[in-house]
C-alpha cells in the first residue's frame, strides 16, 4: 500500500552494447521503481537484454521497453526525418523483441518510453507521436506509455485510449510551456542534490514546478527520471528518496499508481 | 480437410532491407502454405515485416519467423562462432520482433525456422541447436519448430519437447547420412522440374528419397522448402502442385498436419 | 579533344550492399562520362566497391566517392541532425576508403560528390556543407567536389579553394531560386525523354534551364545526373546522347571540362 | 638513436564506438610507441578516428591500422567463414579509411595489425592470411604489417615482399608451437607485473621466451603488445619500461627498428 503520494522513480537501463558496458550505480538500482530497457536500435543487444531484464527481476524493478531511432552511430540523439509508419514499426519491432525477454524471464512488460531523440520528436511532432501510439494500441495488452508530462504527445496518447502516466524531471529547468529548457542555456540542469529533492517534492505534492523566470508551472507527475550513469546520481537519488521519506511519499512501480 | 497424404510448401520471404527488395515469384505466393519471414538480423527491417506479414495474410499463407545470424553484410550464409547464450538471446529477440507483428495483424505466429548458416550450424553443432531450443522452449505458446529432416536438431527439440516439423529439400541432393550435398559437387541442385516434382512425390507418399549415390535414404516429410526468388521458381512449384494434384497430395500448413 | 560544348554525364554506381545488388542499365554505362561509387554508409560495401571500381575502370568512366549518411536502413535520404564535425569525418572515412580501392586499381579518383539527404542538407544547410567542405580541403589532392549547380554549397567550396564542378538535372523541374521542385507536386519530374534531351542541351549551349513556372533560370552546367536503376534509363541516355551527337555536345568526364 | 637494443611497444587505442568510449591509460600512452587504430568494423568510427589520430600525434606514438571483421556486435572477436577476397576488401577499405585520417593529419601511417579473431584466423588459416598480404601488398606505400612472431601468416608476408615486423605477448604463456596458450587453460595469462618484465627482457635481449612446458622457444621480438585498458596496465607498463631501462633496451616505433 502507498501513502498520501506515491510517485514512480525511472531509470534507462541496458544501454551497453556488445563490448560496451554502462555501468548504473547501485544506489540507483536499489531506489527505482520502474526500469526503461534499450531496445536495440540505440543501444542494447539481445545479450544485454537477458541481462538487464535479469538484473531489473533482481532488484523488483518493474521493467518498461526503451525504443529508440535505428542509430547507434549516434545513441538515437540525433532527429532523423522518419515516417508515421517508420516509426510506428519501429516501435512495434523493438517492444515485441523487449516483451519476449520479459514473457521468458515471467515478468510483465509494464511500459514503453520512448529514447533520446524520438522521445523529444514526439513531444513536439504529431508524425512521430501519431506513430508511437499506434503501434503501442495496435500491440496486445497495450503497455503503459511514459511520456512527458503535459505534451501534446501524451494528451494525444490519453485520447487513443492508452493508459498515459506523465513524467517530470527534477533535475532540469522548465519553459512556461512546459519545455525542458535547453541543455545549452545556463541553469538549464540542476546540479545540486537538496535543490533536486525538494523540486521533486513539490512536483508530487503540489503538482507544480517553478519555471526558469521563477513562475509556478501545473504538472501531472507520476514518475521522476533518475539517471543512472552519472557521478552524481548516487547523491541525488539518496537525497531525493531522503526527503520523500520524511514527506512520506512513497516511491512505487507505475503500475500501482 | 486434407487427403491421405498432405505436405506443407514453406518458403523464405521478406528477405529485403531499406531501400533493396527481393521479389517473390507470384504463382509461387499462391501455392505455399507457410511463410518463414525474415527477422532484422540477415534481412528484414521493421518496414518489410509489416508488408510482409500483411502479405503473407493476403495469401492465407501461415507464418513462421526466420531467424538469423548478426550479419547483414553476409546475409546470415557464413559461419560465425557463437555461444549458445547467443544464439538463444538471438533467437527470443527476433522471434519476439516478428511475433509482434504476427499479433498486431492477427495471425498467429505458427513456427520458427532458423535461416542460413544459422540453419546449417544448428544441424550440426549441438552448441547452436541447443541455443534454438532453449529459445522456443522457453517463450510462452512456444512455437512449431522447423527443422532439417532427421538431423540430430530435430531429435534433440522433440526430446525437449517441442513441436517440430521435418523440412525437405525436392531441389537438393542427399548423401547417405541424410545431410544434403555440398552445392559445389556436380548434382547437387536439381534444376529440372520434372525430377524435381518426382522426388517431393515420393519424399511424401513413402518417406524416401533417393541419395546421390543410388541408394534410398529414409525421410520424414512434413514440410518441401521451395525457393520463390530464383528464375526457375515458377516453373518449379507449377510442376510440384501439378504432380501433388494427380497424385492427390493436398498442401496446408504445418499446424493442419 | 572536345567540340565546342562539352558536358559530364554522371550517375551513381555501387549502390548494392551484401546479397542486395542494383542492376544498371548497360546503355547507361555506355555513355556516362563519371561514376558516384558507394562508399558503404548508405550502400556499398568492400565486394561491392572493388566490383564497382573494376566495372568502371572496364567502361573508362571516371569514379567519385558517393558519401552519404550513417543510414544504411534509410538509403541516406533521411535527414539528420548532424554537426559539422560528424559530417567531416564521416566524409574523410568514405573518401579514404574509396580511395583505397581506386589506388589499387590504378586510377585516379576523380571527385566527390554527396549521397542523398547529405547533398540536400548541404545545398541548403551551411552545417553540413562546411563539413564537406572542410573534409575535402584536408585531404592530399583534394578531389573535385560536385555540387547542385548555383547552391550556396558550390559557392562556399569555391571560396575555400576547391575545385568545384556544378551539376544540373535534365529530368527534374527547377524553382525560380535555382532549388530543385519537390518530388511531391505534379511536374516535378520529366518523364518524357524527348523533353529530356532538349532541356538537356539548352541547359549546356545557352546555360539555361526554364523553371516550373515558364520562366528562365541561368545555370552553370558543367554536369547533368542520370538515373541507372530506372525502366525509362536506357530510352532517357540514348535520346540525350543522340540529341547531343546531333548539336555537337561531347561528353567527358570532369577531369578534361 | 636506439641502444643495442631497441623494441616497439605497440597497444590498440580508439575501440570506442558512438557514445560509448574506451579509457586508455595515461601511462600506457606515454610508454607505447605504436597504436592500432580500430577502422570502423570491429570498433571505431569517424569521430573516434579523428580523435584518436590526434591523441596519438600529441604523445608521438607512430599510428598503425588495426582492421576488424565486420562484427561490432561481437566487437571482431568471433571467427567468422570470410573468404580470401571479403577479408583482403574489409583491410583495403579499413586501411583506406584510417590513412585519410592519417594524411589529414600529417603523419604517416606505419602499419597495419588485424584485430582480434582475424589476426587468430590470419595467423593459422592461410585463406584469411593471403587476403591481408594481398590488401597490403596492393596498396601504394606498402605499410609494414605486424603479424604473430613466428607465424605462418608472418613468413608468406615476408615471403610475398611485405615489410614485416614480429610481435610477441610478454603476459601471455606460449606453447612449444610459437601459439599462444588459450586463455581458458590455467597459467596462460601472466597477472605478475615483474615476471611479465622479465619475460619482456629476455624476448628482447635473446630471442627466446620459455613455454608453458617449462622449455625454450626462439622467437623474433620487434613489438610487444601492451594492453592499455586493464585494471594492471599502469602497473605492468612501469614495470616493464623500469626493467627495459636497466638493460639499456630502447623503446622506438616499428619504423625505427
Amino acid at each position: 500500500m502507498t501513502g498520501e503520494h506515491a510517485v514512480d522513480l525511472n531509470c534507462d537501463l541496458g544501454e551497453g552494447f556488445g563490448a560496451y558496458s554502462i555501468e548504473i550505480d547501485e544506489v540507483v538500482m536499489k531506489n527505482i521503481s520502474s526500469a526503461n530497457v534499450a531496445a536495440g536500435f540505440h543501444a542494447g543487444d539481445p545479450m544485454e537484454l537477458e541481462d538487464t531484464v535479469a538484473y531489473a527481476k533482481e532488484y523488483e524493478t518493474a521493467i518498461g521497453a526503451h525504443p529508440g531511432l535505428p542509430d547507434l552511430l549516434g545513441f538515437g540523439r540525433r532527429q532523423m526525418d522518419v515516417s508515421t509508419d517508420e516509426v510506428r514499426n519501429y516501435v512495434t519491432y523493438q517492444v515485441g523483441a523487449v516483451r519476449a525477454f520479459c514473457d521468458r524471464a515471467g515478468v510483465e512488460l509494464q511500459h514503453v518510453k520512448p529514447h533520446g531523440a524520438l522521445y523529444n520528436m514526439a513531444s513536439n511532432d504529431e508524425t512521430v507521436a501519431t506513430g508511437i501510439i499506434q503501434a503501442l494500441t495496435e500491440l496486445p495488452d497495450s503497455p503503459t506509455l511514459l511520456a512527458l508530462s503535459g505534451s501534446k504527445f501524451a494528451s494525444m496518447a490519453e485520447e487513443a485510449g492508452l493508459d498515459v502516466r506523465h513524467e517530470a524531471f527534477a533535475d532540469r529547468a522548465y519553459n512556461q510551456d512546459g519545455t525542458l529548457v535547453s541543455r545549452s542555456r545556463e541553469g538549464a540542469v540542476i546540479h545540486d542534490s537538496d535543490r533536486l529533492a525538494r523540486r521533486a517534492v513539490k512536483m508530487v505534492q503540489e503538482g507544480e514546478v517553478e519555471t526558469i523566470d521563477g513562475k509556478t508551472l501545473d504538472l501531472t507527475v507520476d514518475s521522476i527520471c533518475i539517471h543512472g550513469d552519472t557521478p552524481e546520481a548516487s547523491e541525488h537519488v539518496t537525497r531525493l528518496v531522503d526527503a520523500f521519506e520524511k514527506e512520506g511519499i512513497s516511491v512505487t512501480p507505475l503500475r500501482n499508481l
